[in-house]
This record gives C-alpha cells, sequence and structure tokens, in this order.
C-alpha cells in the first residue's frame, strides 16, 4: 500500500493570499514549499482511492475511471471543492463515502452527478477492492471521519481535520496498531488549547497514544512553517512533516517516508 | 472600459471529464479551446473589478490588493469558488456585491475572511471607482443579478446565467442602450424551451430585444461547441462566440472585439 499527500495545506494554504512572512515568500519563490489543500491518494494491490477532494485540478490530474472510490472526511470545502466540476462528468458513477453530514456541501447532495454517496459506519471496516478501509470518528467543528485503511497486514491512517480524538477512536487505533498514521498537525505550539485542529502539542499526544512507527503531520499552515523554519524545536524522528508529493509506502511491516 | 472574458464555460466546462465529443477532445489537444467556469475581468479609468469568481486560480491570477471589488451574479459554485482560498488572505478586505440570496453558497456568509457582502438595489447605479454600476435581475434558478458598467458614455452589460430577461430588465436594457453585452447561451437550440440557461434560440431573441451593436455568447457547453463545430448555422455578424481570453474593448461608442 502506498499513500501520496497530494496536498498537506490548511484551507488558506501556503502561500497564503496577500501574505510577506517568510513561509509565504518561500513557496513563492520555490513551488516545492507549495502546500496545496487536503488531498491523498492510496493505492494498494490495483485499487485507487482518493481520500479527500481538496485540490481543484482532479479532473485534469485523474483520467476518468481510474478512481475506485473517494473518501471524504468531512464537507469543509477544502476537503470536497475538487468534486464540484468533476461531478458533471460523462463517465460512470463514482462511489463517494462520507459521515452522514445531513448539510454536505453547496449543491452537492443536490446535484450529485456521477458522485454516488455512502456512508460507512463507524468502527466497521468496509471492502474496497483490495483495501479495507474503516470509518473512524474525529473531533472537529464539522462531523469528520478518518479512515483506517488496511492491505494484508499494512496498516496506515488518515486522521484529518481533528483535535485530539474522541475516546473511541483513541482505544481503536491503540488496538489496531497502525504502521503509519497522517495526522492533522495546522498550528504551532498555541498557549490555548486548539479547538478545531491540533497543534504541535495536541499532535504529538495523539501520535503518542496511538504509537505508529511513522507519523506524517499535514494540513499544515503558514504559522507552523515559519516556526519550522525558526527551527526552535525538533521533532522526535518518527515524525516527518508532510509535504505536497511525499509518498508513504508500506510493504508488510516496513514504513518509509519518501519525496 | 475594457472587458476581459477569463472563463467562457458553464458549470462542467469544456473539456467536460470523461468526455470523447470532438469538442471536448479538441480542447484537450489545443488549450486555446478549453472553456473555464464564469469570471470577467472589467477595467476602466484605472478601477479593476471581477465579474464572478468561478476561476480556482484567482488566488494566483491577481495580486493582493490589486482588485477593487468582485461583482457576483449569484451563489452557484461555478460562479463563487474562486473566492474559498481568497477569503482567507492576508490583506484588506475586498468589497463583494451580490443578489441578497440568504443561502450564499457553503460557509461564505458564515467565514467571510476578507469579504466584505453587499447588496446592491436593483436598477440603482451605484459608483465603484471609475465605474457605474447597475444591477439588473436575472431568470435562473437561484436569485441573480446582471451587470450594467459605464465609464463615461460606453456601456456594457454583462447577463449571465438567465434564460431570457424579466420584463422590467428588458425594459431597463432597451433604454439603457448598451455598445456591448455578453449573454449567456449554454445550450445549442432546444426543441423545449429551456429552463434555467439561453439555448441558441432565447439567446438570440434577447439579443434582439435589447438591440447591441456587439454580443458576446458565454457559458457554453461543450454541447454548444459540438453543434458550433457542425457549424449548420451562423449568427449574425454582431454575435460573437466568446473564448477565455477574448477582450471586449470601448472607446466612445465603438465596440471591438479581439482575442
Ligand atoms: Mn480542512
Ligand atoms: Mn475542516
Ligand atoms: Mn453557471
Ligand atoms: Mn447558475
Ligand atoms: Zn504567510
Ligand atoms: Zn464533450
Amino acid at each position: 500500500m502506498r499513500l501520496t499527500l497530494l496536498g498537506s495545506g490548511n484551507a488558506g494554504g501556503v502561500p497564503l493570499y496577500g501574505c510577506r512572512c517568510a513561509a509565504c515568500e518561500r513557496a513563492r519563490r520555490d513551488p516545492r514549499f507549495i502546500r496545496r489543500p487536503a488531498t491523498a491518494l492510496v493505492e494498494g494491490g490495483g485499487t485507487r482511492l482518493l481520500i479527500d477532494a481538496g485540490l481543484v485540478d482532479l479532473v485534469a490530474r485523474f483520467e476518468a475511471g481510474s478512481l475506485n472510490a473517494i473518501l471524504l472526511t468531512h464537507f469543509h470545502v477544502d476537503h470536497v471543492q475538487g468534486l464540484f466540476p468533476l461531478r458533471w462528468g460523462q463517465v460512470e458513477a463514482v462511489p463517494v463515502w462520507s459521515p452522514p453530514d445531513p448539510e454536505g456541501c453547496a449543491d452537492l447532495y443536490k446535484h450529485p452527478g456521477i458522485l454516488d454517496f455512502h456512508h460507512p459506519e463507524p468502527f466497521v471496516p468496509l471492502t474496497i477492492g483490495a483495501l479495507t478501509v474503516t470509518a473512524v470518528p474525529l473531533r472537529h467543528s464539522k462531523m469528520t471521519y478518518g479512515y483506517c485503511l488496511q492491505t494484508g497486514s499494512t496498516k496506515l491512517a488518515y486522521l484529518t481535520d481533528t483535535v485530539g480524538l474522541p475516546p473511541a477512536t483513541r482505544d481503536f487505533l491503540q488496538g489496531w496498531h497502525p504502521d503509519g498514521i497522517v495526522l492533522d498537525c495546522c498550528h504551532p505550539p498555541q498557549e490555548e488549547p486548539p479547538r478545531n485542529h491540533n497543534d504541535v502539542c495536541t499532535a504529538l499526544e495523539s501520535a503518542d497514544a496511538i504509537g505508529a512507527n511513522r507519523v506524517i503531520i499535514t494540513h499544515i499552515s503558514h504559522e507552523l512553517d515559519l516556526w519550522l523554519m525558526e527551527g526552535k524545536e525538533e521533532f522526535p524522528s518518527h515524525i516527518h512533516v508532510g509535504h505536497d508529493g511525499l509518498v508513504l509506502s508500506a510493504i508488510r511491516r516496513d514504513m518509509g517516508v519518501s519525496a
């Protein structure tokens, strides 16, 4: 199984419109530092899933028929906006798994086009091609699911947007023993406990509680990039800062991270 | 005054995801035939306005502070989606004029960020820098305004999304005598009268009723492109098929169209 982080940014992204901070200026000079909206590609045993659809150019990146399903963590715009044009496609329906949020986003439910919405039962494994997918509730300002993905004995979890973890999800993940996790870490350390997204402190707490071999942080703001550039603290060696294009690949229980 | 049509496509755009028709394949081969979502730039006397914000890369195209205001015709996603990332910018507030649609789109009203929403009074001229702007109600599935723009004696009207024109708007435009109009023409001629967007027949009727010297059709679907490629009918010489990048420039009462 292989997860490619296509979008590692928060809703405003990096560079943020009009911002002149060192992190935003660096991303303007060098496109390797651009952070696009939340999107990840998961491939395993011939099955290809997208988790979240924040990239606005999904239509150009993924040929029609090349995705087996799309998993949505939640219906905030920065996680679904790539679906707005894609839904009008002339192509077979695409299964879209999401929390049963009655609101959805804009008119996606009213005019789903080729999107065939389904809602997984939390903690109940679901088979999508060669992958086993289990939805786990997260803690965010909108109904949100993380997704646990398994092929054979390798296990990855994608956990954003969230601040901390609900107790039932933390207990599930402790028992499930993921090899790698992709985790919300939007903010540098905050004085007040953050309310909708992890800061560095709550992200490290969650990572410790889960005990994964590899942790990729994502949903990164320009403020966190700036804090990382200042380099006052170092992360433990199993924590990696996500970037657009990062690949997390798992062969048996070895988990490698590469650019 | 100068209007640049940045996006001449309907909601699905051209090429449409997964479509193998001759119009969509032509746009894949030759990017000049790509039709992006509804967006126009209007420049006059040093004032720069955007009408609609369907382009998803507004943040990259328009430097912070370079737009005096944004006029929204309505809150369908294909007209507002460029605002989703832009609103989080670190820059002065941007006035956004729109119909007083209580729904808005997704969470734009709840989290406006730098967007400063205002609602113009229909038929009452409004001054935005060097431009005089008058909102006129259109006929669509969502509350929609067209915009009449004037500098000195030159007059342009932007009229999408609409099917036909409400009587009060038609009367206003007949008295106002625009030099040029940009007009919804989404569909080839239909057997049944269309309900939300002009087909070629209702577009020509509206253009005749208004009597402008230059008419640019926009909000074009791949079906209309295909019909145009078949070339069975010709438009009158004052009707021009819009394309992304088309410039409509007005100097006194001469109205020129160029690529
Ligand atoms: Mn988010
Ligand atoms: Mn969110
Ligand atoms: Mn439209
Ligand atoms: Mn519309
Ligand atoms: Zn910044
Ligand atoms: Zn087509």
